[in-house]
Order: structure tokens, then C-alpha cells, then sequence
């Protein structure tokens, strides 16, 4: 039996919080020891462009995502991991599946019905300040799975509509000139846990809430302090279900150790203490990986080594696919 | 002094006609002989599949139509001459583009308008039919174009718009990233001659009205002997400048093979004798390169590696310009 191919895109703009981890990045690298699927992990570097004109963020967004996603313990041997932009056939195959695309269907992003609702209500021209970068988007994203016949695709409820898209322009493509693109299904996994921020809000960038991943002892010390609590005192029994602390543990604890922590909250613990545990939880389960990281930056060239076998392994896919695709719509050498 | 860089995209549908050839071809294949600017001849088949989803369709036009230009005597050794898809560059570069193209500018190309207006006009959705492929188009056109820093992009009439929108979209990425891209100029020559069809309106596919470019001796006369005259007999003084055959001759002939004709009108000359003596005129012209024409098709290996020979001159300039392209935006190896 063939393998379910699973492919996965990384956006490479940002630092990686703790909600990232526990929400993505975690249960990723868990699938990726995994021998009953073949996973495709990427770093979303042509995609970046389309938000950040900043070389130097793209470069070095790069450089950290990846060295995060191998301190975590990616199992580069088992999965396919790989820069988006060391796979020349991504952007090709892109521009062969933009002569698919129906305009129409570009026209009901949410993303660009959005920028679109945000220019209207400025009283701007429908269009004012959006890309063709921006509009295409979905299309770029159809070559990113299509590239590798991936059947499934995690992602969050906002990302099922470009999947859907896909799949859409697959279906088009494969009616046109034959059946070559497997149909790829969105996986929407609602157990993933979502993390609350300092504020208690979903721990997310544009809240400005967030826990960096691979904050040193002291400032994670210092970042857990301010998460917000109640004025309940020491010795006040607490409810756990309504405190952010809590949740966080939980996120980071066995069964066990969130009994444990269910009953200190009924017992009063205090803020402070809580606070302390949690760090102390946190640390001891990050530590191991934050030294990594620190040794991955320092080592450019081990992380190149590692994508660069990855872009080997993507390459051995994408090139015969693209052949094929190329036979298919009449592009070959004159014979 | 640099040498001007000057590009020119052949379109690969259809069969080339004596319209085409006057119009375009020729002087091109002149031009190809000039060794004060550095030419760069392409063979757009990625601009094919916009409209064109017949696999076979788009080979055999891209076949017939490098043999034509070779059979004519493009000289290959002192321009590059290439097929479009045979630079992975291309599409790379398109799509670092699109990151850069305002889709307002698209909303403005004539030929998208032109779709949405006939959607209009019969009652349809705004966008029903159109791909992104037809909206994109122009931003591929941007790619080809800035891909070799062309100075000069010959061009009808109706593609200056398109030479100005790279133009724009260069201007634009030279802003954000720094100085990278030749800001190109259309060059319209109105000199060029448009040679009038059988039927006396402009010689066009769309017409019907064509006589193609390599046709044999006798159905070369069939067509010839279907050019639109009027009822005047033989000894009846005739005016040329009114005159499709005429208007025809003078595109093939000398200048004073030109006055030795307009002689003739004024004598009286027979319809009959004049298309026999046109026929002649053009079938001396293109005997011997429709002869190589016919080898050239029975020699695909040969062709091929012509366009071969071209990709590899083609690519000494792009490669070395996308690396420049992606360290400006921010896409390199980690170092």
C-alpha cells in the first residue's frame, strides 16, 4: 500500500511562541516519527514575500524557523524537509496551474474578500494597496501540495478553503489533460490545543500576548510572572478552568501531573507558586532543545547541510512530476 | 559601450503566414544579423497554454514555428534564441513579481477589460471564463522582459501596455530592493508593413484571410489566384494603390521591381498575369527557405539542439540575474 502523504507548510515570518509549539509545531514533530505516513514539512519562503519586503527578516526568519523545528527533534531521516525555494519546479508547475485557475475562484479568498472589505470601508478604490502577491496566493499554495500528490493537509479552520482550492484546480487540471494530481483533503484537527496568551486571549502575534519558545530561564521566568490572574490569595481555593496558568500547565503536563495541579488549585495555591511550577515545567521540558537551538544558529552550515538533503529528497518527487506535467499540457523537447 | 538588449517573444500557435512574415519575422531575422545590440528571440510557450489546452497543438506550433525562423536564416550564433520554458528562471522570477505587481495594475490590462466586456455585454458574471492565467498574463510578460535586462521590446501597437506594466513593476521592485532591473522601452515601428489578406482587409488568422507562409509552389498559386481583384479587363489602365495584389507585390519586391509593376497597372496589365507574376516574385523569395523549412521538420534533433544551444546562452544571463534577484529579497542559503 502506498503511504498517505501528508504535506505541511511552515510561514517563515516571526518568532515561534509557545501556542505555535503546542498548537503546530509539537504534534508535527511527534507525526514525524512516524513511519505509516510520508510527511512533507516546508518553510513557506515564496510565500513570505508575499507580506514582508524586509530581505533581511525573510533571511533570518528562515534561518531560526528551521533551526527551531530541528532542536525540536524533526526526524529529518523519516520526513521530507525542505525551503519552498529550493524547489525550482514549485514555482513552474505554479505558473501551469495559473492558466488552470479560474479567476472566479480567487475572487472568493477569504484573505483578499478581506483586504477587499477593509479598502471599502476605508472609502479606498476596491484594489488600493493589494498584490497580485496577495490575489495569487491560493494558486502558489496548489503548486505547494499539488507539487507532491500530497493527500492530506493539516490546517487550521482558516486554511480548509485553500485546500479546497486545490483540490478544485487539481480536479480542472486532471478533466483537461488526465489524471495526475491526487486530490488533497484539508485535516482540521479540532483537538489541537489552542493556548491562551498573557492576557488570557488566544496566545497569538497581532495580540502581542505571546511567550517566545526559546526564551532563556530568567526572561521566561519573567514572562510567565505577568500572565494574568485574579486576586484571589494564598490559601483561597481557585478554579483552575478559569485561570491561564492552569491552562498552560495543562498544555505541558502528563494526566498525572495536571491531577496534581487540579488539586493545589482547589488546596490555594498561590499565584506566585503556580507561576513557579509552571516555569519550572515549562524549562525543564524546553531546556534540552533551547541549547540546541542556540548551537543550531551558531551552526549555519549544519542547518544548510540538513535542507539541502531535504531539497534533494523533495526534488526526487517534484522533478519526474513536473516531466509528466509538462508532457501533459504539450511542453518537451521537439522529438 | 554596452551592447542594447532587445527582446522579442514569438507567440507559438498557429501557422505563420506571409502577414506574419512581412510584418514580424523578417525583419527580425534582419535584425539578427546586426552585431551592435545583443538579441534575444523566444519561443513563448508558457504564454501558449493560456490559451491554448491541446498538448499537441502547442508542440507542433512550437516545432513549426522554430523552423521557421531557423529555415529564414535567424542567425543563432549571434542572437540567443530560445525557448521560454527551457529557463526555470522565468517562472521563478514571475512569481517573485507577482509579489511585486499592484493587481490594480492588471485590472487596467486591455485584453482582461476586453474579456470582462464581452462577459458584460452578455450578461454574465464579470469574470466567467477568465483564468488567472489571462489576468496574470502581463506579469509573466514583466518576467520575460526583466529576465535579461532588455532595453527595447519591439512591439505592436497593442503591447505597449504590456512593456510599460514591467516597466512599472521593475521601477517598482528597484525601489523596494535597490537597483536591479533595466527599465524597458516599447519600440513601436510604424514603418512595418501590414500586408492586406485575400480578401483586402488586413492579412489575419482571425480573418480567415491568410496565405501561410510556407505553402507549396501550386497551392501558393491557389491561394494567389484567390486574391480579391476587381472587374477591370486585360489593357484596362488599373490603379495599384488600390489594388491587394499590388499591395502584396511591392511588401516582396524591390523598389524597382516596384516601378517596373506600377508600370504595368498604368499599361493595363491582365489580373491574371499580375498574380502569376506575383507568384513568382514570392515563390523565388521563399522556394529555397521552404525547402529548408521541410528538411528542418524531418530533422527534429537538429532543431532541438539549436534551442538546446539557445537555453544554454539564455541562462548564462538569467541564472546569474535570479541570484541576484533572491539575495535582494531575501532568499538565500543560511550562512
Amino acid at each position: 500500500m502506498t503511504k498517505q502523504r501528508i504535506l505541511t507548510g511552515i510561514t517563515t515570518t516571526g518568532t515561534p511562541h509557545l501556542g505555535n509549539y503546542v498548537g503546530a509545531i509539537r504534534p508535527a514533530i511527534e507525526a514525524s516519527h512516524d513511519t505509516n505516513n510520508l510527511s512533507f514539512y516546508f518553510l513557506a519562503d515564496f510565500h513570505a514575500l508575499i507580506k514582508c519586503q524586509a530581505p533581511d527578516l525573510v533571511h533570518q526568519s528562515t534561518r531560526e524557523i528551521a533551526a527551531t523545528w530541528l532542536a525540536l527533534g524533526l526526524n529529518t531521516d523519516n520526513v521530507v524537509f525542505y525551503r519552498q525555494s529550493d524547489v525550482p519546479e514549485i514555482p513552474e508547475l505554479c505558473w501551469v496551474l495559473t492558466c488552470m485557475a479560474a479567476k472566479g475562484l480567487m475572487n472568493r479568498a477569504h484573505a483578499y474578500k478581506a483586504a477587499v472589505a477593509a479598502n471599502e470601508e476605508a472609502g479606498e478604490d476596491t484594489d488600493f494597496g493589494i498584490t497580485m502577491g496577495l490575489y495569487s496566493y491560493p494558486v502558489l499554495m496548489a503548486a505547494d501540495i499539488l507539487m507532491f500528490n500530497a493527500h492530506k493537509v493539516p490546517v487550521g479552520r482558516d486554511q480548509i478553503q485553500h485546500v479546497e482550492m486545490a483540490r478544485d484546480i487539481a480536479a480542472r487540471f486532471n478533466h483537461h489533460y488526465g489524471e495526475i494530481f491526487t486530490l488533497p483533503e484539508a485535516v482540521v484537527d479540532d483537538h489541537v490545543a489552542v493556548l491562551q496568551g498573557l492576557d488570557g486571549r488566544k496566545m497569538s502575534k497581532s495580540y502581542g500576548n505571546t511567550i517566545p519558545l526559546f526564551l532563556e530561564e530568567k526572561p521566561l521566568k519573567k514572562h510567565i510572572n505577568k500572565i494574568k490572574t485574579n486576586l484571589l490569595e494564598p490559601g483561597d481555593p481557585k478554579d483552575p478552568d478559569d485561570a491561564t496558568v492552569f491552562q498552560i500547565w495543562q498544555a505541558f503536563a502528563t494526566p498525572e501531573q495536571t491531577q496534581y495541579m487540579r488539586d493545589e488549585f482547589a488546596a490555594g495555591i498561590a499565584w506566585g507558586e503556580a507561576k513557579k511550577q509552571l516555569h519550572a515545567l515549562i524549562n525543564d521540558q524546553l531546556a534540552e532543545a533551547r541549547e540546541r537551538y542556540k548551537m543550531l544558529l551558531d551552526d549555519p552550515v549544519h542547518v544548510e547541510r540538513e535542507l539541502q538533503k531535504g531539497a534533494e529528497k523533495a526534488r526526487a518527487y517534484s522533478v519526474p512530476l513536473l516531466q509528466k506535467v509538462r508532457e501533459a499540457v504539450g511542453i518537451k523537447p521537439i522529438r
